[in-house]
């Protein structure tokens, strides 16, 4: 696709090409010196450089395609939000922009100061037109896991297409009443989109299609417990991240050529960091495209990271949907079974986490976890707490970082990286 | 009861008792400053300053006898906690220490710096052991109105008996069985605690006490349109403060006088500020006790409050509970009913609250309306930039405040009250 393709591409969807352009120009020159840098990378990482490359181009294409070919794009921003249903009603479902500074002064006209960035970006990138995923959307699926997206979706939802799923605060029967409930109201809402009826049939071919990508992403996980670590916690991260953006059916056999060679990797003794390099569990708020700012910190601070403990990791592809249900209402059953199940900071108590974070690092032989909160996610804040707790009470060091999009405190965090490093080395 | 009377009483509560008389010193040289030093106050306010004056005294020592006598103390912080409830079961229903810087330091170990003054009021009462209240409750009520609570609860709750009712985050018919669930759930709590079954009776006599505070409370807020404005906005909020502590069949009783001699008041053309003096509504976060930090910057800037939108003031009294259903089932229907009225920020949409603040501000007169956004309260900050804008399309001149328990900013804030007021003027 050409330069001036891309361009009118983007005229079609009225965006800002000036500032838009201006956007590429500084992702490009993050992802170069973040990812093409590395030494010693898999083959199968050109996969994540062309995905990158073309996440704005290319696989924007695809969706407007689809959408001449009658298909419609559903955009999210949070792994509540069941992609099995998407897909059964012939839609598309992508994650949106919400991982740099964008028009935060526009933002901050229609959310409060003192909201975590990964809300204002994404206000901020559809205000200053420069997301094409948004501006690709027939329909925007927000949910209730947290005050401050449940409340900016109020004020998104008079610039987009909204539906708004509540997702419950606890795990008694009547919150899975509740969220059943939502299941079947999110299905009738995608059915009207569509004007396709979800059926038994589309829901099981979707599920095995959304439980292959989880596999993958499974296979990918627990391979990264070799020593030494066969793949960088940024590649990583990068996989997962590629996974709310590309073709569910493409990614899952890439990442399972990724994983072949992973295993031969494996076979040879092979890694991307020497033996004994001190192995890190990242664990907390989700880190969207290109949110790689602590990841990159932490690996230039002589640490490999061998697991993600995020909605954009762990939370989103730990658990699959059981398939073997025969008609739709236990498919639904099914599927709200597999969603309450997520450890989500949402849910009062959670302490499954603390479990799932101290099985992680023991699975994946980490020397230690770092916890990632966002600058105001008061429900990460407050299990950062919780956590500290739990990883003190099991022997595992622990350091808790509470940072934001910006730039400005990347020396002080490196500092606290490396001496949290140097203890375990 | 004697001074020596009391600290015995603080002591067997395991009070820290220096720490604690400090806070009366305090407290009583806050009041006095903001409260005494009034002039032209109403004879009924008598029953105000007694109150306070024994609010952590011959309250708490009501408390120990109903205690003595085999009642239940169940300590709250919402007005989702239903008191119908809680009195049917012959428990005692009381608000919890929540307005004042306390133990900060002790708090920030539970609880996230990020997290609004109120959260760490209530924690830093407890751990700085100076609450007779929490020290006399044998069961606090948290709800999930807001990420900062939810979670702060779950640390709470290693120090205190908790149990968390989930209040559903829209007003849809599955949000509604869900707070039903609660409902019962809740019932069942209180069941347990106090050994004694809630009959149909026994609520309806309860429902009946409630509600005639409710109504006392509203006949006070409709006796605040008259011009001029015939109590202070301090007084009126220290009524509505003074109503989660106090008996509420004396408290009732002591409205009802009050505003007897209001309306008598009235009659003669009576107010407590000149004729002109610009009128507010507040709206926007609960004032706790001692919180009148804003008020009195308010009401010392040459304007006069006239309504409280908020949790303490007409959100928690606008609406009665119906008192014709004739059986248990039906009773809790309509305490359901009632209670997914409150057009608290926890819900998504609430425009309803934007309507409620219009109608507030017309009924009472209002030249204006300013909000009060306690910092980190992420709900209210958002509700506020839209209030702002409903009150924009109103043509009502609107200010919006975001401040905290500290007087580091007064002067500041002063400053801009009497820059606003003087455009009403």
């Amino acid at each position: 696709m050409s330069d001036a393709a891309h361009t009118a591409m983007w005229e079609r969807l009225d965006l800002d090409i000036e500032a838009h352009d201006a956007l590429l120009a500084v992702l490009g020159k993050f992802y170069g010196d973040i990812y093409l840098a590395q030494e010693g990378r898999l083959k199968g990482a050109e996969y994540l450089d062309f995905v990158l490359s073309e996440v704005h181009g290319l696989r924007i294409k695809e969706l407007q395609d689809a959408k001449a070919a009658g298909k419609k794009i559903v955009g999210t921003f949070c792994v509540f939000v069941p992609e099995e249903l998407t897909l059964a009603a012939g839609a598309v479902q992508v994650g949106l922009c919400a991982g740099a500074k964008a028009g935060t002064e526009l933002a901050e006209t229609l959310v409060p100061r003192n909201t975590c960035d990964l809300i204002k970006s994404f206000i901020g990138f559809k205000l200053a037109r420069i997301c094409p995923y948004t501006e690709s959307c027939d329909l925007i699926v927000g949910e209730t896991t947290c005050d401050g997206k449940k409340k900016a979706y109020e004020a998104f939802g008079e610039h987009v297409p909204m539906h708004v799923m509540e997702v419950p605060q606890c795990k008694a029967p009547c919150d899975r009443t509740l969220f059943r409930a939502e299941l079947v109201r999110y299905k009738e809402a995608l059915e009207q989109l569509t004007g396709q009826t979800i059926t038994a049939e589309a829901l099981a071919e979707a599920t095995k299609v959304v439980n292959a990508k989880r596999r993958a992403l499974q296979r990918l996980a627990a391979l990264r417990a070799a020593e030494p670590a066969p793949i960088s916690g940024r590649d990583a991260l990068l996989v997962n991240q590629i996974s709310f953006y590309d073709d569910p059916v493409r990614f899952t056999a890439k990442i399972n050529e990724l994983c072949d060679e992973i295993e031969a990797r494996i076979t040879k003794g092979q890694g991307v960091a020497p033996a004994k390099t001190p192995r890190l569990l990242l664990a907390g708020c989700p880190m969207a495209v290109p949110n790689w700012k602590l990841p990159y910190l932490i690996e230039s601070s002589g640490a490999v990271i061998v697991g993600e403990e995020s909605c954009i990791g762990a939370r989103n592809t730990r658990d699959c949907t059981d398939e073997t249900p025969g008609n739709l209402d236990a498919m639904l059953d099914a599927l709200c079974d597999r969603y309450m199940k997520i450890d989500c900071a949402c849910f009062t108590p959670n302490t499954e986490r603390l479990d799932n974070i101290a099985a992680m690092a023991r699975d994946l032989k980490a020397d230690g976890v770092i916890h990632y909160g966002l600058l105001f996610c008061q429900p990460y804040a407050h299990e950062a707490m919780k956590v500290g707790k739990a990883m003190d009470a099991a022997g595992i060091p622990y350091l808790s970082i509470e940072t934001d999009y910006g730039m400005e405190d990347a020396g002080q965090l490196k500092t606290r990286v490396e001496a949290f490093v140097e203890t375990l080395a």
